[in-house]
């Protein structure tokens, strides 16, 4: 195994609707002295792909009853509601807060919504950097969520192009040669995370770049991370 | 922000019930051609500090009662349970399949348990480090589970020691000058799974060095990531 790093990717300007957000990453990946290259994973904030597709809703400050009704919009079913809490499935089957809905890093009376389709979001991403930089780069596009019972939020993928979602060892032999029984490792989800250390919540760096990593190269996408409601027990 | 180095630490020997865990982990950095250095993050499966401290029962292959018994004895609370699938709270807190007992990479007849106090044994690990190598690093030891609504498994931390478990966002403003309502961020779970990046379930990489992160100083613990029954909407 190599050694993996992780490159914060700085300079990326306030990204607004109709934007070429590839041309954006390119270019400040160039600046920051990286050069993209193949195999490489860019992990891109949602927030800025929602910006960049429009997905923006106009909420008056202090209006809650506009904001749910925004918040419903997305929403395929409620999870569990308690007080000001709304724990929500997304019409593309994630289960998060507000069903994606937040009003952080936007304009004042702003929210984003999630990308409609994340997966193709992130496909779009990885055809444009392809024609920009020649590289052929796996792009994962991420939210920051909670957890079912633990304190905190770590970044999860919501969009995967160019890699599979999942690093299937079922099957394989575990070190006694054992055949291990299931372990498939949710690597987009652990890129999600990974790239969240050098990305600052409050900070302007809503990209990283990760290089040296071995990942499951095929046509993989974030909706398969998404667990069937029969083998669900936590609905 | 700094890039983020993660180094798969290899050579590290099949571990025993009373090996100096610390002295094997520092013997590997080094002929690994690293040199541990103040501010690292050391990520230690736990299945090593677990044979280490001798968390190991022996259970008859396919016994699958005498195996029942041994979780339901790590058992605090099952959370829930269909078929051969149990997940269940451990005396912890912490909420995984059949309470962190695994039958995977150790000796066939045999089955590890999590350490009776990870924390401790972090804190440990981090201490006998400092007194071998000079260098005050923090320590994270991992597990792998599974989690609600998402298909594959994720590492995350359940010991912590030299660092805080949560990077709190709360009461910091976002680049729009914003406060921002709920960000606190498990990062000791993030290191959990950038390391895993890198250790490969069926190789013999149960640690990994991580150099370059900024993390947030204190006496953390990872029983701190725990949620409280209270505010837990997934009980």
């Amino acid at each position: 195994m190599e050694a993996v790093t992780i490159y914060p990717v700085e300079g990326i300007p306030e990204v607004r609707p109709g934007d070429d957000l590839a041309k954006l990453i390119a270019g400040a990946v160039e600046a920051a002295g990286l050069e993209v290259q193949d195999g490489d994973v860019l992990v891109v904030t949602h927030k800025i792909v929602s910006k960049a597709e429009g997905r923006i809703a106009k909420i008056p400050p202090g209006d809650d009853d506009a904001k749910l009704q925004i918040v419903m919009g997305e929403t395929a079913r409620v999870v569990r509601q308690r007080g000001g809490l709304l724990i929500a499935e997304t019409k593309h089957g994630f289960v998060c807060a507000n069903a994606g809905v937040d009003s952080s890093n936007v304009e004042e009376g702003t929210v984003t919504l999630l990308p409609v389709d994340p997966d193709r979001s992130a496909r779009g991403l990885r055809k444009q950097i392809k024609r920009l930089t020649g590289a052929s780069v796996a792009v994962v596009i991420t939210d920051t969520w909670g957890r079912a019972w633990r304190i905190g939020q770590t970044n999860f993928a919501i969009g995967v192009a160019g890699m599979l979602a999942l690093n299937d060892h079922r099957g394989k032999p575990d070190h006694f040669g054992r055949i291990m029984s299931v372990t498939s490792i949710a690597i987009a989800d652990e890129i999600a995370s990974a790239a969240e250390l050098v990305m600052g919540k409050s900070e302007r760096i809503p990209v990283a770049l990760i290089r040296g990593l071995q990942y499951p190269e095929g046509k993989g996408r974030a909706r398969s991370l998404v667990r069937d409601p029969q083998s669900d027990l936590f609905r």
